[in-house]
C-alpha cells in the first residue's frame, strides 16, 4: 500500500480535480469529445436494455423490492419505476452483466456503468437537458479514468476490480456536476466516495462482478447527495497519507489526475466491444468473420482452423470445452466457431444452447491455437483449411474495436439494435436509437429513459 | 496486498465461518456471552439515541429523504419511520458520531455499529424475538472481530477504518442469521460483503467517520438480502488470492477466523467507554474523578495538576487549546479539567460551550503532562497540587472501562441514562433501560425500537 509513490504528491489533488469539474462548461469540451460521450451513452444503454432480463437483475430487484422508495426512475428495458438510488443499482448491474459494455483500455475500467447508471436515474427525477447530461457523463468518465491512470496497473494487480473501485469517483463527480455542487461540496463528494471503493477481481465469473458498477453508481450518487447538504469529509480523500490511492494501490502518479485538465481527454479514449466476450479474443473473431464473408465459408466446407495468438489469449480464454454460455466467453475455440457459423459473436452466440450445439462443437474441436510472442494484443493470424485441402488465411493488424480500428457509428447502431430489438421491438428500438444520436439536443433526459422502456 | 501471509491459507475460510454461523443455536452460547451481547446492545442503543440530533444525522436524513422507501423502521430517538436499509444507515451514523460506542480493544473495531444498526432495523420489519436477536448480535460481532483479528494491525496501518472495512461481514452474518440463510447463501452473503469494505482512517475528524459504520451496516444487510434470493459471489470472498484479506492487508492469519469457533468468544471481549472521548485519556479522567470525589476537590482549591502518561496520550490527545467541542475529545488537558469540575466526562463535557467555559480554561491551563514510557495504555499517575501547597495523588493501574476494570452494569445504566434522558425524558428512558436488560426475554424487538423513540 503506501510507499513507492512514483511522483511526489502535488498539493490538493482532490481539490484540483473538484475545481475543474465544478468550473467546466459544456462548450469547453471539443465536439469530438462530446460526440464520443454520446457513443458511450448509446453503447451503455444498449447493454443495459439488452440484459435487463438477466437473472442477476431479476434477483436484485426481488431481494430489494420491499425496501424501494418512490417511483422516480426506470429499470431500463423493463419499466418498473423505483427510487433514483435503487435504479442506479439495477441499471448498473444490467449494463455490465453481458460483459459487453465500454472499456477504457489503458485502465480496463468500464467507465459508463458507474457514471451513466447514476446520472440517468437522477435525470428522471430532476430534469436535465441533453447538453448538460452529455457534459456530466464526459466529466464523470474523465474523473474515474484519470484516477484509474494514477494507480493502474498496480491497483488492479492488488486485486481491485477497478471499474467499481475507481468508478465511485466518476459517479460522484457527474452527479455532483448535475446537482450544481460548489467546490467545497465537490471536494466532500469525492471524499465521501473515496471511502467506498467497490469490488475485488475475485468476483469475476459471479453475479457480484456486475454488482460492482451498480454499487459504485450508488456510492458516488449517495456521496454527492450527502455533500450537497454539507456532509463533511476529508479535504484530501484521494491523495492523503491514508486516503484512497495510498490505501488501495502501491503506485500513485497524481500528475495523471491533475495535469492537462481540459486539454487531454481520457473520456475520448473509451472503446466499444463488437463482440460479447473477453476482449483478447476479438482479433480472432474479427479474422474469422472476415474470411467467412470473403470466401462464403460455412462449417461443412471447413476441415480445420489454425490460429497464431497473443499469449494472453490462451491464458485468459483457453477453455476447450465450455459447458455453459458464460464459459463460452472464455473460449477462443467456441468464439471462432460461432463467428464462422453465424458471422457474429453477440450475446446469442454465448447462450447455454449455443455452447452445446453439436455443429458448433464439431467446428470448435477443429480449431487449434498456438502462441506467437511477436503479436500485439489486437493482432491475430488465422488460417482455415478447407475440406478440399486449400487454405485461406488472414493477418489482422488491428482488430475491430481496438484503438486503431474503432467501431463506426454504423457498427454501434447495429450492435445496439441487436441488443435492444428483442426487448423493445423494432419500432421502439429505432426511436430510441434516434434519440441517442440526438442526445445533445434532447430537452429532457427523462424522455430518453421513457423510450428505453416498453411502451 | 498479497504476500507475507503469516500462516498458510486453510481451505474454505469463508465456508467454515458461514457454516458455523448457520448452524449455531442460541443455547450454544454460554450465558456470560449472551449477557455481554445484551450490554453491547444497551450501550449501542444509548449512543444511538443520545446522538440522534447530531447534525451528521440531520444532514444524512435531509439529503436522502426524497429517495426513502416505506415506513418500516425507526430513526432511533427521533421517530421518523424509513425503510429498513436507510434506517440502518441513519442509526449507524448516530451510534458512532459521539465516539462513545463499544470497542473490541484487540482490533479497535467498534463492533455494534455495523451489526446492531442492521439487525434492529430488520427486526422492526420482520419480527424477531429477543433470544434470536441477542444470538444474531453476538454472532455478527464474533464474525467481524475474528476477521479483524486475522488482519490487525497491518490492515489498520494500511489506512482502513476497520470498523467499516471488517464491519460489513458482521452485518452480513447477523442479518443472514435472522433471515435463516443456508450455508451456500451465507457464503454468498459474506462474499458480496467482501467486495464492499468501507472507510479510510483519513476521514477521522469528519462526518464521514460516522458514515462508515452506517454504510457497513447497509452493505452487509444488502449482501445478505441479495444472497437470500440467490445472488452469487465468490465462494472464497475472504481468503481468495484476490479476495478481501489479501487485497486490504499485508497480514492474513486465518486461524483467527476458523479456530475455536463456538469455544473462544471474541464478542465477550467487547468493552465500553465510560467517557465520551479518545480511550487513551480514560486513565487520566478516571484518576481525576477519583481524587475529586475522595478529597471533595473543586477548581478554586487547585493550583496545578501533574500527569505522567503513556506516550500515545500526547501523540493522540495533546491538543492544548481546543476551540470546538470535538477538539476537546482530543485534549487530555480539557478532559482532566472537566473531570475535576463536573466529576464526569460525558457528551455534555465536550460541547462547544464546555471548551470555551472560562473556569474550565483556567483549570485546563494548569494541567501539565509528561510521558512515562513505563506506563501501560490503561495506566496514569496523577498528582494535584492544592492552593494550600499540599499534594494529593493517585496511580491508576487499570482505568475504568479497560479489560481488567470493566464498567459494571450500574455504570452502563448511568451512562445510558445520561445519554437518553435529554432525548426521551426520564420515564421513557427508565422503560427503555428495563427493556434492554430484559432483552433476551423480549417477544418482539419492534417493541424495544418503539420505546427508543419519543412517545
Amino acid at each position: 500500500m503506501s510507499g513507492q509513490a512514483s511522483t511526489p504528491v502535488p498539493a490538493n489533488v482532490t481539490r484540483t480535480l473538484a475545481r475543474y469539474v465544478v468550473n467546466a462548461q459544456p462548450g469547453d469540451l471539443p465536439a469530438p469529445v462530446r460526440e464520443h460521450a454520446v457513443r458511450t451513452f448509446l453503447n451503455w444503454l444498449g447493454c443495459a436494455v439488452g440484459s435487463c432480463r438477466h437473472e442477476a437483475v431479476d434477483i436484485a430487484i426481488k431481494a430489494l423490492s420491499p425496501f424501494i422508495g418512490p417511483a422516480q426512475a426506470s429499470v431500463l428495458g423493463r419499466g418498473e419505476r423505483v427510487d433514483v438510488i435503487n435504479a442506479a443499482l439495477f441499471n448498473g448491474i444490467s449494463s455490465h452483466v453481458f460483459d459487453f459494455d465500454d472499456t477504457h483500455l489503458k485502465t480496463v475500467i468500464h467507465p459508463a456503468g458507474p457514471v451513466a447508471s447514476a446520472i440517468l436515474a437522477l435525470a428522471e427525477y430532476r430534469p436535465v437537458s441533453g447538453a448538460d447530461f452529455v457534459h456530466a457523463l464526459a466529466l464523470g468518465v474523465e474523473v474515474e479514468c484519470r484516477i484509474g491512470n494514477a494507480v493502474y496497473p498496480d491497483h488492479y494487480h492488488v486485486g481491485w476490480h477497478i471499474t467499481g473501485s475507481a468508478g465511485v469517483f466518476g459517479a460522484a463527480a457527474a452527479v455532483g456536476k448535475l446537482l450544481g455542487l460548489d467546490e467545497q461540496q465537490m471536494v466532500w463528494a469525492l471524499g465521501i466516495a473515496s471511502s467506498q471503493p467497490v469490488g475485488m477481481r475475485e468476483q469475476f465469473g459471479t453475479m457480484t462482478k456486475s454488482f460492482h458498477p451498480g454499487r459504485a453508481a450508488q456510492n458516488g450518487l449517495t456521496a454527492a447527495l450527502l455533500a450537497s447538504q454539507g456532509y463533511t469529509s476529508s479535504q484530501q480523500g484521494i491523495e492523503a497519507k491514508r486516503g484512497w490511492a495510498n490505501v488501495t494501490s502501491t503506485k500513485q502518479d497524481y500528475s495523471e489526475i491533475t495535469e492537462g485538465l481540459g486539454e487531454r481527454h481520457e473520456s475520448a479514449l473509451n472503446s466499444f466491444k463488437p463482440f460479447a466476450c473477453g476482449i483478447v479474443i476479438h482479433p480472432a473473431i474479427d479474422g474469422a468473420i472476415q474470411l467467412r464473408n470473403e470466401y462464403g465459408l460455412s462449417a461443412d466446407k471447413i476441415a480445420s482452423v489454425q490460429l497464431r495468438v497473443h499469449p494472453l489469449v490462451l491464458e485468459l480464454t483457453g477453455k476447450r470445452t465450455p459447458k455453459v454460455g458464460l464459459e463460452g466467453k472464455f473460449s477462443v475455440f467456441h468464439s471462432v466457431a460461432v463467428a464462422i457459423i453465424d458471422g457474429r459473436a453477440g450475446e446469442n452466440q454465448y447462450s447455454d444452447a449455443a455452447v452445446l450445439d453439436p455443429a458448433t462443437i464439431k467446428l470448435r474441436d477443429s480449431v487449434d491455437a498456438v502462441i506467437d510472442e511477436a503479436l500485439e494484443p489486437d493482432q491475430v493470424h488465422i488460417a482455415i483449411t478447407l475440406t478440399d485441402g486449400s487454405v485461406v488465411e488472414k493477418f489482422i493488424e488491428h482488430a475491430i474495436g481496438s484503438k486503431d480500428h474503432p467501431m463506426t457509428n454504423d457498427d454501434l447502431a447495429a450492435k445496439f439494435t441487436d441488443l435492444v430489438v428483442p426487448v423493445l421491438g423494432e419500432a421502439r428500438t429505432a426511436q430510441l436509437l434516434a434519440a441517442c444520436w440526438g442526445l445533445e439536443q434532447a430537452p429532457d433526459l427523462a424522455e430518453v429513459a421513457k423510450l428505453a422502456c416498453p411502451a
